[in-house]
């Protein structure tokens, strides 16, 4: 590891913590944070964890007009024994950088950015919440700062780490959702932003959820946005299929995000020898093998729930229930093999659990 | 006009002005800002101009994270009996609202925000420049600004005006623009956000323009993002040709933006019976216009530049320079005509300009 020294100033209150069965998603926040400034010609500096405060920013800050900003989310586990555990945090850690090179950001030292993680919340150790689905969600984030209204990169930026206590996503275990296929609006295409982490890919979905959620639908699935026929994700989840015994995702192609517990399925479905393949997928692929009897199960990825059994589709004024609208057996399965791994109660073959010290 | 009263708070102290030849774009701040609050259930609320100062937000708040927010920009000039005109600004006020209802944001009422703005300036008068091409440059923006990291339309904003005096813009007079075609990425789609004025249309358009200026060129011009082929807009430009003595401008096809430019420019040349459409242009059009000898002149129309001609495009590995890479006549009439509305020497035959007092 390079030298890098994370200067630590302790805040002196404590807030109160939510009880375990209190919590909710993403609006309580732990009593510290880190921050790192970037300056042209100086590069990242000042690596630092202060007490959780306001950013006080120009009015004029790029971030305020030209949504130049890259964020990542992952999640602490607290085990029986009281371990501390993070799942494959370094692939978030490429994940903005990445966000960072489509953004025009410039890049973090990966290694700094896990110690800064680490420290943080061995500091705010006391805040994971140890229950049942619980967890302690992580959300890195990088802001432009320059007060400038020229359209171009911003010359500093500020690297900032926040830990939320949340939650379980299933308040009572596992169940599928509904969700909207949505043919009207699009969230990216191949050359645009939809393979970064970026802010405006999220306001750009807000106006289609909207509708879907008038509707009673939980989420939208996106379709690409040169057709509107082939299938890409669904809100902030990757999408697989089960049909006919044979697991399908589509392709990294361009305009979808890569997601981490994606990456997980798919090893983990090889590592049992469950046919599974990456490619592209039509919807009008999905409806004939609903029609047919095919389409066993559909399951969303990601790293607020995990696993999210889908139990119907609305399409062209149609209902596509599959399963019954009961969560399938290959989902539950996954469900419960990388939920166990995150929380260290299941074998971790591939290394995938980091313990903070 | 409705009953609203805006509080106003005037600085202690006043900073120091630039001289009218030192100017640049977007770099220095009048001495008082506008700025209102949304709350959900309460509407907006509290409007009041008050110093210019720091924005203080909770780093949680959806504006870091997930995007949520739009803008304008237009421009108020000083005429030589020390009258101050804007250009239109009814328009931007529309189109505010217009990019609100996109982002899934409350629409403000548009007379208050008129009413806000002409306030502003008239206490910021004396930093109005009055150099020839000088002008105040005007931005109202708004923000998402719940703590709260779940991907949904925020329940709280802020809505803020903030006053920047600008240079000219050609600070050795009008003169022509090198373009590069953009054939990799894509700012926006028909179902995207390519008709708000949203940060994420900006910062998706950073990286192609870092590739363009690296290679020499000032700005990219879109493709649309289905084909690769029709061509959209330039940066903060919307773009026409003069081809065979006859002016075209791509249609509102759902992924470019509005320009109020471009409207005036359409208005102007009906006026002048000057044959215009608006329809889709594919850039092999272009070329064979070119090949042929009929691509008489190109040029980009937008708030910050009011005309610029383009004198080269970069397309295929090929430069294809129009007009000798010269100013065209007629880019130059509607430069002339156009600024001459706006600083008040030309005839105002459309009731465009507006006074404040
Ligand atoms: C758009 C989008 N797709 C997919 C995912 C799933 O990614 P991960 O599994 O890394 O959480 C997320 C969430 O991070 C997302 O925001
Ligand atoms: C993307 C884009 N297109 C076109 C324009 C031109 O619009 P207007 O003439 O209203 O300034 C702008 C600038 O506002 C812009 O940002």
């Amino acid at each position: 590891m390079k030298d890098h020294t994370i200067d630590i100033t302790l805040s002196s209150t404590k807030k109160q913590k939510p009880e375990s069965d209190q919590l909710v998603f993403g609006r309580v926040f732990t009593d510290h944070m880190f921050i790192m400034d970037y300056t042209e010609g100086k590069g990242w500096h000042d690596p630092r964890i202060i007490p959780y405060q306001p950013i006080i920013l120009d009015p004029a800050s790029m971030i305020f007009h030209y949504g130049q900003s890259v964020f990542e989310g992952l999640k602490a586990y607290l085990t029986k024994d009281e371990q501390v555990l993070l799942f494959r945090p370094d692939k978030n850690m490429q994940r903005l950088n990445k966000s960072n090179d489509r953004l025009c950001i410039p890049r973090i030292d990966e290694e700094l950015a896990l110690d800064a993680l680490k420290q943080l919340i061995m500091i705010d150790r006391d805040w994971i919440p140890g229950a049942e689905g619980t967890s302690l969600y992580i959300r890195p984030f990088i802001i432009a700062t320059e007060p400038f209204l020229g359209v171009a990169p911003s010359k500093s930026y500020q690297f900032i780490i926040i830990l939320s206590p949340v939650g379980s996503y299933y308040k009572e275990g596992i169940h599928p959702v509904k969700i909207a296929v949505e043919s009207e609006f699009v969230r990216a295409v191949s050359g645009g932003t939809g393979t970064a982490k970026t802010g405006g890919n999220y306001a750009a979905s807000l106006r289609a959820q909207e509708v879907a959620t008038d509707k009673g639908y939980s989420q939208v699935l996106w379709l690409d946005g040169v057709e509107k026929k082939y299938i890409e994700e669904v809100g902030s989840m990757n999408i697989f299929f089960k049909i006919n015994g044979e697991v399908i995702t589509p392709s990294l192609n361009g305009s979808i995000l890569e997601g981490v517990t994606r990456n997980s399925i798919i090893q983990l479905l090889k590592h049992w020898n469950i046919p599974v393949t990456e490619r592209k997928i039509s919807m009008d692929e999905i409806y004939d093998a609903y029609s047919n009897g095919l389409l066993e199960e559909a399951f969303g990825t990601g790293t607020a729930a995990v696993i999210s059994p889908i139990g119907e589709f609305f399409w062209r004024d149609e209902k596509l229930v599959i399963n019954n609208g009961q969560t399938g057996q290959l989902s539950k399965k996954l469900y419960d093999t990388l939920t166990g791994i995150q929380k260290g109660t299941e074998p971790d073959p591939f290394d995938w659990v980091v313990e903070v010290k």
